[in-house]
Formats: C-alpha cells, sequence, structure tokens
C-alpha cells in the first residue's frame, strides 16, 4: 500500500546554483550531494517533514533529466509514493492492467528501490514507486 | 518558519478523469472538489500523510492553469510550502529581496491564505507559500 510522499523531485541544470534558494532562503535542512550512476543524475536531498525535496542535475547528455530540461527546462519532475512493498505494489499495479516503465524494481537515492509508473497509466504524471526504511 | 509541505498541485485539463488513478488504484483518501473562483480552478482533493495533492481544473481560458496546460499539458504545476505565519514568511522573503507575485496573500483551497513567489527568485520553480489551520 501507498504510505506517503517519499519524495518530491525537481530538474535541475546545475545543483548548486538552485540549493541556495531552498538552503538559505526557505531554511530546509541539506542533507547532502549524493550520485545516482544508475539514473545518470547528482541529487541534493532536503528533508521535510517526513519526506524529501530531490534537486536532480543530469550526469551526462544522456540522462532522462537531461532530455526533460531541454524540453522544458527546470521544474518539477515526478511525484515519488512510498510503499512498503514495492514488489506487491508493482504486482497489484500489473495486475490492474497499469503500464510500468518500470517492472522490477532499481536503485534509487538513499538506498531505496525505486520504479516509475508509465505516464500513459497515471495521466501524464510522472510517478515513481519507492521503498526504503525511512 | 516553513513547517512542512501543504500540498502539491497538478494541472489537469478535466478532473474526472485524473481522479481514478489517485482514487482508485494508488487508494489515497479523496477528499472531494472544491471550486476556489479566486484562483480560477476546480480542486480535488487527496490527503496524503500531512499532506494534500492537489488537482487542478481551470475554470475558464484566463485560469493560469489553461496558460500552463496550453504549453506543457498536464503536469506537476507548484509545490506549497506550510508557514505559520505567512505574512512574516513574506515580510521575511521581502527583506532578502526575493521576489513575490503576491506580496499581499490570496485565498486558497481549504480556506487557507496563500502567496506564490515568482518563479524568477525560486529557480524557475512555481513555489506557494500558504498557512493553514492543517
Amino acid at each position: 500500500m501507498i504510505e506517503k510522499i517519499n519524495h518530491i523531485a525537481i530538474a535541475v541544470n546545475d545543483l548548486e546554483s538552485h540549493i541556495p534558494f531552498y538552503r538559505d532562503i526557505l531554511h530546509l535542512p541539506f542533507d547532502g550531494i549524493e550520485e545516482v550512476p544508475e539514473q545518470k543524475v547528482r541529487v541534493a536531498l532536503f528533508k521535510i517533514g517526513s519526506m524529501h525535496i530531490e534537486l536532480l542535475e543530469p550526469l551526462s547528455e544522456d540522462s532522462p533529466i537531461s532530455k526533460f530540461l531541454n524540453k522544458n527546462g527546470p521544474g518539477l519532475h515526478h511525484i515519488a509514493f512510498q510503499t512498503d512493498s514495492i514488489q506487491n505494489e508493482l504486482k497489484r499495479l500489473s495486475d490492474l492492467n497499469i503500464r510500468l516503465i518500470d517492472p522490477v524494481p532499481r536503485e534509487g537515492a538513499r538506498q531505496s528501490k525505486i520504479a516509475f509508473i508509465h505516464p500513459a497509466s497515471s495521466g501524464g504524471i510522472l510517478t515513481e514507486l519507492c521503498q526504503s526504511d525511512e
């Protein structure tokens, strides 16, 4: 089942020019920067309540974030829902004929397991499922 | 100060075709539909943890949501941070030379007071401040 929102991801061209707004203006606790090679991104993490804001900077031109930025510029990229069992949730969604980008979970930031639902099944909104120990 | 995320807003062409994904597939508690004439939107509300997901449907062609949809199609529209005093927060941001779309709070959904920060001051990400009793 869906427990909460795990994070909101924001695509940016470079972390360093976007971090000050969240850290120094909004005063969100800054949890540092992490590389997630499998997603081809560098991620700046901000804790807010029981969730995170993730700023995503592409590591290469073939990163999905590069494609998003080329089309839209910086902006809200996806919303990630936390589940207690991503395997069960993917099975449940698949049984409901929901299209999945990732039928098998991949590695996300903060040692999480993640999988994206295909936008065709989520009204055009990029939606992630996420299992983590948080 | 910023306490938590109050809501994430998603722009959609029509609520009825997007509600089933959140209500019937993700099983988020559905809090009903509200009209916010001042923002020229109809809002479908889903509670998740201590925050909401708001689906925003434009009430007219001159709604800011219509303009967003014409340019981008359905998508994540803005992120709203909850503060205990929107007046104090707007004053604080103004003193930091942050540009504000709304120097004075307006009426939002669920009897909240809201104000938008200008994207020029928030890295292109539409960002709202929100004061509510929740």
